[in-house]
């Protein structure tokens, strides 16, 4: 392919709404033309980095015995309706209606579809386990779309769909496919990418891990470990904290005017914030019923924990004046009655609080919650920090980092088994309900955050199992006749050697056709120039800078097979 | 690939909706799903098949230059009023809101889109010609879906579109493109599809062309001539028959009590059918304007020309009391004012007719046009008919045949870079607008028709090309050792060398894994039982019956390698 004509365009500019660098970099470089809001069309630079990404979805999947279906996009809503989710998912969830009235949704996932595929075709016990996958559009409709293909409303997605007779096989399989997306990662250029236990959110069931790319411009905060190698998001992270205990003093109520924060108390008295007790109200979406959450005055709320512990979903509560609550002034004691009260791991143990009183400008110091309160149950709701002790190791290890989350896996149980009335006949001829896994990976995002990990100030830097060629050759000055001699000799010799090579053989100057190398961000880059060739050589780079050669006319094509041949195997490719 | 292990399920009974044969051996091999109304999930057999079609489709579009892109499914509206056919397109277009309330639409073709694309990207003449195309996933929200794969809702399609600077270039690289899909035809197993001339419908643009597949099922009905190679669909193909002219006598008026069609004018004044002119009333859909369109009574009208014609969507006329028309007696002559007269060409030079005297019970005999009417302008709205006369070659030897609509290539012209303002700097600095191709073929539907083309009773006859598995092995009693050994080191060796297997090792009788195998309709069969390994030989047979042999033990492997190898060469197609 010949950057004359190739299909592209590349800008000098920054467009000026990008967030993240990867965004910049493939809006300028013409690989995505957005469409609408969180719509793209992609450029054919990006159709054969997305088609390479695919295939080697297709192999690993393929290896674990996964086998290719395909679903709808435009569903019934009937199904969704079976499985609750047409009420339970907000308005991400794209529905419509048909010519003849009848309620479609979009796939945002395809539990659904699966599982209806499934029913009464898989109903023997002889035909499990077996995993089903595709390659197929999604929408979602996303609230806030952001980092050009990283957040998007549609997409391509690799999502598979595993069925089992036992809960131990289903964690035998999810395990296999929990390395056979390291694999996928680690052939697309990303080994970096770690997998984190994760709250399971809407997917229903329980053990689920994301694979993040850590980077700072992630969306996703992951909690993690210097002295080992655990790993989790910040919903699944337990906040586990060395108590501050304080020494055991008798309670007293004082008079604190002005202060409504903890900042202001803990100036007030001179005290560290973990001496004090924070409350944060909530309230319930469906009754509006009140909950307040205590916890250490120098900790944050997980809200997913939150809503997992009360199975409801909240919002932050609006104190009005008929509620009785204090703000600024809510402390455990002489709480109004009916209101729900939650106490956090982070207050176990501790002597001595300050907290609120519940009248305006008092709060209490000396605050024991055993002796004031009773025996009170104490729950996981507040988020990981830094510095606070890993539940593996026990270390006060813990660290935060940002990532990208590039995919995840989940073990459904019978959510969709149970409620869609999935059954196979088990060996006893009773009937069944399969256990599901299932296992998720967006195309483009994976493409985007390949970009976010590896690229300089320039462009991208493709690992070369997904870059869109594996060789640019640069004809410096391809009007001199030996150098578009030279050029189409290695092109047509790379090329019939099944090499992909792009190139440029425009009267351009140099300085053009080199930052537009860098924007296509080809890993082996060829020059050959006029000069070069007066001393008999090409000239070879890599387009990470880690290698620069100049070879003998005669073997370079010989030398840049092998590298690409090289390259390949390192990715676990071929030719 | 086991057989065991596949997801799949093969019925016995034919479902009773099924309206074509393709589509019960679909539906009872297992290969399509339905979800809802004209909306597919594809077991992994078909998605073996789809991949295979889309990777033909792929290699040909490339190979005549295409780039391949990426469009989104679901679009905003605004492009689709860009180009008019927001309002133009009828409920087939679905129409939806997103969460912010914007319109949208989902894609059911990608002219918008791909004109969009182009805009503002390939904005000099240096950058022309080039094609892009997708393969991606369309929604028409068809009123009347049928035959399986046939008529879908939802479907993946392959749709490219061209651009040039002169209509010349746009002719030149049309024909390239009308060659590529000869290829893919041939390649996919189907080189009996003729493409014909069609009328280019909604699309826009002059000359256009449809594939078809030959078959009784089809939708479509094609005019073909015996003696030279026209063919055009049946709104593209004139209409030319033989004057029937009859005798110049004196009209006459002539009472026909009770006699209300051509038949009972025929029968009460003993005349051929070709000797009466027959009145067809129409009304335009937005004035409710009356059309009568004359015809010979032999005749039909081809609605898509009249419509064409009167550059207006029509509708049957209601002939109501206050219309004045004589619905019975309706003719020439005596007609209401203001209604709208269309003379077919079959009129043209005839001397005689029987013909409506706009009296009810009355007729005209010995009618003569010209005599009585004036010069009258003669338009082509018949359709074409069996033994009409070839339009190229002049023989009477048109004759019509069905087929199935398997892909269609148009000229587009400039309807759409003209309307969604798509220009380019051309030599001499001015702005132009690029004229447009466009080239669409349908995966599944052609899945779908190449089944219709190539089975039996018993099930599909895939062609390798396509085929999900190039052989499949049965072990009739795998349980016997031999049979087992001997079909494991078969299966391993043709499956290292890349020769796709499917192994039915399942304990069940030879009538069902035969018959299961017929479903399956794997070019290749080969047969491992303890009788023939008894005699030294596995058994190697096609499925379209065409080949049948006994080979040593030792050879077999050899021997199936290179009849795939061959027969998939005879298809341009390689392991």
């Amino acid at each position: 392919m010949k950057v004359r004509n190739l299909v592209s365009k590349r800008y000098k500019e920054t467009p000026a709404d990008c967030q993240i660098a990867s965004q910049a970099l493939m809006m300028r470089g013409g690989y995505i033309k957005p469409v609408g809001n969180g719509i793209f069309t992609l450029f054919p630079i990006t159709s054969r980095i997305t088609n390479k990404i695919e295939k080697i979805m297709r192999e690993e999947m393929d290896r674990i015995g996964g086998q290719e279906v395909q679903f709808p996009v435009a569903m019934p809503a009937t199904l969704w309706k079976e499985s609750g989710r047409f009420d339970s998912i907000g308005s991400e969830l794209l529905r419509f209606k048909d010519r003849s009235g009848a309620d479609m949704v979009l796939g945002m996932t395809h539990e659904e579809a699966a599982t209806h595929f499934v029913r009464d075709v898989m109903d023997s016990y002889t035909q499990y386990p077996f995993m089903i996958y595709q390659i197929q559009t999604k929408f979602r409709d996303e609230p806030r779309c952001r980092g050009g293909l990283i957040r998007v409303r549609e997409f391509r997605m690799k999502d598979g769909y595993s069925f089992h007779t036992s809960q131990e096989d289903l964690e035998r399989y999810y395990m296999e496919c929990y390395e056979a997306y390291n694999r996928i990662y680690a052939r697309c250029g990303v080994p970096e990418v770690v997998a984190v236990a994760s709250d399971s959110g809407m997917m229903g069931g329980k053990v689920s891990h994301e694979y993040m790319l850590l980077t700072p411009v992630g969306e996703d905060t992951i909690v993690l470990c210097r002295d080992c190698d655990y790993r989790a998001n910040m919903e699944a992270a337990p906040c586990i904290v060395e108590a501050y205990p304080g020494e055991l003093k008798e309670l007293e109520k004082i008079a604190t005017p002005g202060v409504k924060t903890i900042d202001e108390l803990c100036e007030f008295i001179h005290i560290d914030p973990k001496a004090t007790c924070k409350a944060v109200v909530y309230q319930e979406n469906l009754t509006d019923q009140f909950v307040v959450v205590f916890v250490r005055g120098d900790l944050d709320i997980s809200e997913t924990k939150l809503r997992n512990y009360l199975k409801a979903e909240i919002h932050p509560g609006e104190i009005t004046e008929d509620c009785a609550l204090h703000a600024g002034s809510i402390g455990p004691k002489g709480l109004p009655e009916g209101v729900k009260v939650v106490y956090d791991k982070s207050l176990e143990g501790v002597n001595w609080f300050a907290t609120g009183a519940n009248e305006d400008g008092m709060h209490y110091v000396g605050f024991n919650i055993p002796r004031e309160m009773g025996e009170v149950e104490y729950v996981d709701v507040a988020k990981a920090v830094d510095g606070g002790i890993c539940p593996v190791c026990g270390k006060p290890s813990v660290y935060t980092s940002r990532g990208i989350e590039v995919g995840n896996i989940f073990q459904l149980g019978k959510k969709y088994s149970e409620s869609m009335n999935l059954t196979y006949v088990d060996a006893d001829g009773s009937l069944k309900n399969p256990i599901m896994g299932c296992y998720g990976i967006g195309v483009g995002r994976l493409a985007a955050a390949v970009c976010e990990a590896h690229r300089d100030d320039y462009g991208p830097i493709w690992p070369i199992s997904i870059a869109p060629w594996h060789v640019e050759i640069c004809s410096l000055r391809a009007d001199n006749e030996e150098v578009a001699a030279t050029s189409q000799k290695l092109y047509d010799e790379l090329t019939a050697r099944g090499v992909e090579v792009l190139w440029d053989d425009r009267s351009v100057s140099a300085g053009v056709m080199f930052s537009d190398a860098d924007l296509f961000g080809v890993p082996l880059r060829v020059v050959v120039s006029p000069k070069g060739l007066k001393n008999g050589t090409i000239e070879i780079s890599a387009r990470d800078k880690s290698m620069q050669e100049k070879k003998p006319i005669a073997e370079a094509a010989d030398f840049i097979y092998n590298c690409v041949v090289e390259e390949l195997k390192k990715l676990d490719c071929r030719l």
